[in-house]
């Protein structure tokens, strides 16, 4: 099968392709379709996700992606083609007084994003607003408010970037909206999710980020579903902290809403890559009804909106270290070099390095750095007393992060840098528990389990 | 409730440590317990594994650890202080000639450590041949011939004894056993079984990596029902490649057997925290039985025991550098500085880094480095076409290791590049399939699940 040319008939192939050349139909056009039974429907011509045959996928009027077997066409009629490739109105928002507020932060990400037609790469492009009036079925659930803070990929996140956000919503939080949700990338969202969660104090309501894995031109975009769960979680969830509410599984019909502090982006295409490590996620979402997984949440209405407040600050200074076998230890040298004032070190098993580590992290101790142990099998305990390795590191002066995940314990270690606390207090409060980030007992049932 | 001194009744308080106080017998005596039916019962008492007043632990003249509840024991017997402290008898192993010859290597870990009483520490003690009279029931499976290559703990695991390690197997298995056995710690296990799996070319039988997640003397430890199944799977498994046996669940009655190129140890502390990521693992053996996951596999007998060798060799300068928001870009400059030849990258969902990254990365790439794009999230595929910064990492010279495992890049990269190979070897290489450490498609039920 010959493939055509991305801007010409981007995935088409075979019979799909025969069609809609022979009704000279590039992709972006508004296009009508006559069925077999004489039905007609009139729509935008989408790129195909991958090379097909048999179906044509096409945008409806309404918003929604749908494909159609070529089987069952009888014609496809060119209309126009687009000015603009794909653009859905700016159009104002609604407001109907009995519904919730729920406020709609866009910080950029694959759900934001549509596919250059002229490369087939995918690049930032929707505000919210777009998105949300993409979405009319929010419109039942809550009033929409919307903002746009970043447009950016989130592999481009940065530190500065969670300040900015944290402060953002502490502000908006304060006009008294029943609920936040936050669009973000799915590449770095754990990571935000957990800034988030340290840096805001006194939440009231929920704060939701989601994402979508297939941007929201896409047909098949897992972008819809998402935001309406997290919207129904924003604006009728109990569980007043910073989440994550991504697909539960492989269809659209439920969501898992989880800790921001608790979870890990592990898988990199599939719609349910968000998975709680080591607890329960907080709450499941199934049509509509939300089943609560975890008794132990900070409660909506706890704070009033006037008790928020954003203690947005972070030390660059940190570094999170994956060790292996072979590893340099003059890494740890490199980072004491350059003045880091904290090492987060993701040890094999219950927190150990190799004993060539020992000399570099005992002049990283001599001259002041805080080196804080968790464990890269994810799942279970840092225990530096069980063998002689973790009792020689403990001796050195390493802290154990137990419980915490370690791209966690890096955000919270960073947070917590950014103050101006002594050394003891940092240490104290890395090891106390401040937003359900550590997990001393892991539930026997939520090793590779979320359900 | 006082703790008594590690030297004295280690881990014993309350009833029990009244118990043996009473009878003054310290840990690591033999004693004779009269239960309250009369019936007696010699053993060594051994340290209890945490505060216990119920319960005392008792090593029994057959190898097994048992725990007594002290209401059921009207009184103990002192009978001597044991000259050394825990000593199974380095007996002549038997010879029967119907059964298959296994080869047991011991190269250290928990599996081979006791607890040093002095300290509560656990060091490694035991020689293999030790561990195998320790579990009588592999005899009635295998001759057992034992070898023990190193003393380590697994943390301490280096690319030169992978090397010394690979040599030893292929020159043993020479020799004609039906099998082989090698008891490891798990902390850097699944680093060993995959450089292995490179480094042994042609093998006619199974190679089999084990460990224990409790040391050997202590109550409730995991290492007899893994070297079992380990045994037993080397004798009578039908896949010649090198793999990893681990406890299946919490239980002792089964284990999965895992590829070593795909397996990853996801928990600290479990028994069962060997997992096979992103495909099914090779096979499950319960109660003596082995049921196959997989159908392509080498099998057994493919090679004759005079086809197999070992190409073992390891380029050091090689490195794994998991990428986070944040991280400093000088690291990369940092290894090009320190002339490594080649870097695993494990970024964020399809393989992406932050934009700060770039430059680094394009300095290496002109300087000779290799740059290879693993991802973080374990599941899923790299894919450097999808996104506008895949698109830009890949002009600049990145190549997508998709469908393998973070380290099992690292520990490929590092082999290939210990050849005389050209940089397009290399690259061509590291993308072709050769110990089905790569997945292209994973099944869709092997997320987050094993069975």
């Amino acid at each position: 099968m010959v493939r055509f040319l991305l801007d010409d008939l981007e995935g088409y192939v075979g019979k799909a392709a025969d069609f809609l050349r022979k009704a000279k139909v590039p992709i972006w056009s508004r296009i009508l379709i006559v069925f077999n039974d004489g039905t007609k429907l009139e729509g935008m011509l989408l790129p195909a996700p991958r090379d097909t045959d048999e179906y044509i996928y096409v945008k409806l009027n309404n918003g929604y992606n749908i494909a159609f077997s070529v089987n069952k066409i009888r014609e496809i009629v060119f209309i126009a083609k687009e000015e603009v490739k794909y653009k859905i109105p700016e159009r104002e928002l609604l407001h109907k007084p009995t519904l919730p507020n729920i406020l709609l932060i866009g910080a950029g990400g694959t759900i934001a994003s549509r596919v250059e037609y002229t490369t087939g790469a995918v690049k930032p492009a929707f505000s919210p607003t777009e998105l949300a009036n993409s979405i009319p079925e929010i419109f039942s659930i809550a009033n929409i408010t919307t903002i746009t803070l970043f447009n950016i990929f989130s592999e481009d996140m940065q530190p500065k970037y969670w300040i900015e956000m944290a402060k953002r919503v502490a502000k908006e939080l304060r006009s008294g909206y029943t609920g936040v949700v936050i669009t973000h990338g799915t590449d770095t969202m754990q990571f935000s999710a957990a800034a988030l969660s340290f840096m805001l104090n006194n939440l009231p309501v929920p704060v939701v980020f989601t994402g979508a894995q297939r941007s929201s031109d896409r047909p098949a975009s897992d972008a819809a579903s998402n935001v309406i769960n997290s919207v129904l979680f924003a604006a009728h969830g109990e569980v007043a902290e910073v989440l994550v509410c991504m697909h539960a599984n492989l269809d659209d019909t439920s969501a898992l809403v989880h800790r921001g502090v608790r979870v890990r982006k592990m898988h990199s295409s599939r719609r349910d890559a968000f998975r709680t490590i080591g607890d329960h996620p907080v709450a499941y979402i199934r049509d509509g009804k939300i089943r609560y997984l975890k008794k132990d949440y900070q409660r909506r209405g706890l704070y009033s909106h006037s008790d928020v407040y954003a203690d947005a600050t972070f030390e660059e200074k940190v570094a999170l270290l994956y060790v292996f076998p072979g590893i340099n230890p003059e890494i740890i040298d490199f980072l004491i070099d350059k003045k880091y004032r904290g090492i987060i070190i993701a040890g094999t098993g219950l927190g150990h390095v190799p004993e060539t580590l020992l000399r570099p992290i005992q002049r990283g101790v001599e001259e002041g750095i805080l080196f804080f142990m968790a464990t890269q099998c994810l799942w279970g305990p840092v225990n530096l007393n069980v063998y002689e390795r973790g009792r020689v590191l403990r001796k050195l002066g390493v802290i154990p992060a137990d419980g915490m995940l370690p791209e966690v314990a890096y955000v919270k270690l960073g947070w917590l840098l950014g103050h101006d606390y002594t050394k003891e207090q940092v240490i104290t409060l890395m090891q106390t528990n401040l937003r359900y980030e550590i997990v001393k007992k892991e539930p026997l049932n939520a090793f590779f389990s979320n359900l």
